[in-house]
């Protein structure tokens, strides 16, 4: 950790700060130079609370140099992680593609999807049974109810599924779910993670919506610490002023987090975007940029179809991307 | 709600688009103007998909003109609401002070400010017990000691007090607890939400990082649409590309929260601004923004005195602050 | 025009509000429903000041049906434009590689660059010669001199050249300039895109920090309405929160421009991210999300290659990325 | 200057950087802790390329320890300054109240607002002349005519004035103008900065949509090492997600700007809000944070009056105003 002292520092303080990180069993070096002071705290600065030192009167700054995520830091794991979910592998070359509704709404429907996403390739099935959603008034999704829905599409196509967890409650009725999901609202409910992380299922973890690189790893180090190191992370847009799309999809954010940690990255285009017709040329944008998997809605209702809904894609649009991810991938193999 | 259809809209789409929605038994006014058709749709819109709207090919946008909020809207509800909490009132006219350490430390630390601020005149007293951090290897908070702590500060001094809530299965410790927090990170943990709206106690609901005065009053209306109508909201800052302040607290909310609806609003300086020297001229800007009380960080710890301490202001920084929110609040009454 | 007035509006300002946009000669079609009343406004409603009336105390909201932007957009040109810059052309499935280094230094540095730019592909050739820099204390380029290094570069070559211009005054000395590029920071310097509205060279319009797709187009209709169509339009990153990257990548932006336009879209992935090690990653997600070009810093210099420099490549890495380049538009086609 | 390697950073490398710096003259203090070295460097840094550093792979990050603004710095001007225009003086304990429309419309307008805030105790009378707008085809002022109205209301109420200057080409027209204003929008408009810098009016100087506070001071410092020392700052709302208000109004930057410099900051709530119900409670806000002016748009036009007119108060709504921004100056004093 490296401190920097404002210019006119006052030396008492100085002297007291000094003897007060001295206090914490820490070393420290003090550079001198002609306009400032910089102290380098080396020992264990877990425990240093970086913004009580940042506030102090004599302070300019404070750094943290080593990053403190240990388990999902690719320092300490060089190697690709590789997680399996339900049989199917994501990471360290291994790509996967994850379709589905939006909601889960009746048997029919989503089998009708897994199978039509099946039959073009798609490696897990989506779909949401109990939905965040911003007013109490909207709908909530089936529930346990829409989970057991998509065990019987599960049976029917032999797909893993993921869906969503908002509750650690609700882990009972998630016994025959292959991946769990913890959505971009909750990426911060850090007893929801930590439960997480005492049991054992894979945890797919989304990006808050306004949360950094930073604050996404640590949440995942929520999950590991506590016990379960089989995370996925994905990124799904964060929010900006922009005015076309629902949310600004983070690409960059791929080959980052790829850079600090070994756990697999997925992007999901189809709420990073929400409008349809951007979903294909994003997701293979993400797939360029070297994502592990890529998460699309695919619907097929009547209802939807008809006026060709919203963010999802058709099962035939959904096949002709799913074409195209495969040539990007080859060609930036 | 509003459905502007793009200029090209296919006369087939359309058609279908309009049946889909007589279906949902809404009255559908079709105006066409001499480049666009917009359709107002009158009914029970509660139930209608915006985003699936406004995806599909033929629309443009979509609005909806009644805000979905009931309980928290102040059409329904014109008069200021008073929430008490443990004996002090807050809103219509009452502005209640609450302060205290960031975190609960010790015994005496405690009762030690929490004299300090009951004799400069505050009303109630916070500290932190369940700390949300954004890394495992942080400091989480005393926990059910520190809730035992502030109630030995409030037995000797008779404030009420507050304290974060981050958790369901938490709250029978929470007994003596006058206020309940939610934090900003649990501002859409609508599992929370919903169980806060089950009991009793008012609840102060943190504005989340990049979450819209819509979205805020939302989860407000989780709460008291589960049976609890005593709810503060509080704004504490929003994340920007700021370099200097930690956030930026949105001083402009104050006043537009309380047009939208009737419910107290506080604010929070010290973690808006993450620097102490800037929440006695925040502070006072709040007030003059009409705010219904401050909630402000005081630590009384020689480990922080010692440097003037991070966002935390001295007793006497306090007092003298308390006198000149009193002056503010007298100028613009 | 829709306008949406409030629930409670009161009907003696409502029909003032009425007569007054009569006198305007728009036809207003009042459509009333259960909750709320919507003017929609026929006619020219150029003249009509949004902002004005959206402040009404009796209005909700307002709502522009028809974009205002013509020259640029799609719907009346459904065609893609190809601009053509010293008999290169971009758009319409012409896609075009700019390098270079961020500023020219020397003969030998930019001439050199050229040349190894120019055999791995490149189209244009770019260089700063004037610099806008945030501090006035900062190297402000070479200017003029910069211009004639450039030309240099451009007669061994062959190359066309791409330099920033920031003031209509130097546009004598960029006589032999091909492609005049505006930075982000003079989107919105309307004096300056009249002026090169009035001159027939292409211009090169980078998006601002924080402008959105809307803004950008209208930048463009400056440009255009003033004389000159010859407009290439710049995705460049816009400014969030994110803490790794200097700026974020707008990927999405490249589509809908896309859509809004028939202008061609090239993206910048060096200064979208700042990170040499980010520019293929970003590089290639914009080819596979449809970009019409890309603008790659490359370095020659051994001050910078010793270090791996910044956010600009070594003509190594810019080959190597050159020709995935093609593999991804091969495989997105 | 501090530079942060990264942990595994490759000696052979390490050395080069530390050569080359010491190459530009700078003496380097490595301090190597027990996970990373650091390079303090001493000496003149401002002719080292941050960004160039911060890119290279082995460097963590970069660090700038004097801030190197140096006209504007508080540090070397410790007392306030005091800008006069037109014989009001603003800054150093001088408060002042400009106010006028938002566009000069009319002689008899124009003539009449100003009269009108004088009565109110305004100091400067603004009007729009020249209008930056996003569109083209929208009304773009009066422009010299404009100006010729604003004298008349000059000489009509003795009020000095301030508007908007876009382009330096206009600079003759500006001759009765008493302070000039610089647009948002023209913030980082560097070769406007030095030309108002080789003149002596005092200059206005808008923070940007999307700036930070030291690119704002940076611009300051543009005009002022050109030779015009006669900089005001004002804040004036940035970009953000928020939905109800047209810009956040960063109101924490009015003292955080006064710590850093010791130029005058003057607030405009009527462009940071939109709204001219939350023009009062923001002005107030502003001046209870010690803002130094306030800028507040004020008509007198039946159209705009008719329907209480956007973002503008009517005169009787600015007198109110106006004492009870005095009430609140005399509280926080």
């Amino acid at each position: 950790m490296i401190v920097v002292l404002k210019e006119n520092a006052d030396p008492g303080r100085e002297k007291q700060l000094i003897e007060w990180l001295k206090g914490m069993r820490l070393d420290v070096h003090i550079s001198r130079g002609q306009f400032q002071t910089v102290l380098g705290l080396v020992g264990d600065t877990s425990q240093v609370d970086m913004d009580l030192i940042a506030g102090l009167s004599i302070v300019d700054s404070v750094k943290r140099v080593s990053e403190n995520f240990k388990y999902c830091n690719r320092k300490f794991h060089p190697e690709d992680s590789v997680i399996e979910a339900g049989g199917v592998k994501i990471g360290g070359g291994h790509f996967a593609m994850i379709a589905g509704p939006c909601s889960v709404e009746t048997e029919e429907q989503i089998v009708a999807v897994a199978k039509a996403v099946k039959a073009s390739g798609a490696d897990i099935l989506r779909g949401g049974a109990f939905k965040p959603r911003t007013s109490p008034y909207d709908f909530q999704g089936l529930g346990g109810e829409g989970i057991r829905l998509l065990e019987i599409a599960k049976r029917e196509t032999g797909l893993p599924i993921i869906t969503e967890i908002m509750s650690i409650g609700e882990l009972p009725l998630f016994d025959n779910v292959d991946l769990l999901q913890v959505g971009a609202r909750n990426m911060q409910n850090y007893d929801l993670l930590r439960e997480l992380g005492r049991q054992k299922k894979p945890v797919l973890l989304k990006r808050g919506l306004a949360n950094t690189l930073r604050e996404l790893l640590m949440s995942a180090e929520y999950i590991m610490a506590s016990g379960n190191e089989n995370v996925i992370l994905c990124e799904r847009g964060i929010r900006t002023y922009s005015d076309y799309t629902r949310n600004t999809m983070d690409i960059s954010a791929i080959p980052m987090l790829k850079e600090l940690s070994h756990l697999p990255v997925v992007a999901d285009p189809s709420h990073a975007t929400g409008i349809a017709r951007l979903v294909p040329p994003m997701a293979m944008a993400a797939a360029a940029a070297g994502a592990d998997g890529l998460m699309i809605e695919v619907h097929n209702d009547p209802l939807h179809a008809l006026c060709d809904g919203a963010q999802s894609l058709t099962p035939a649009q959904y096949d002709a991307l799913a074409g195209k991810v495969r040539a990007v991938r080859e060609a930036v193999r």
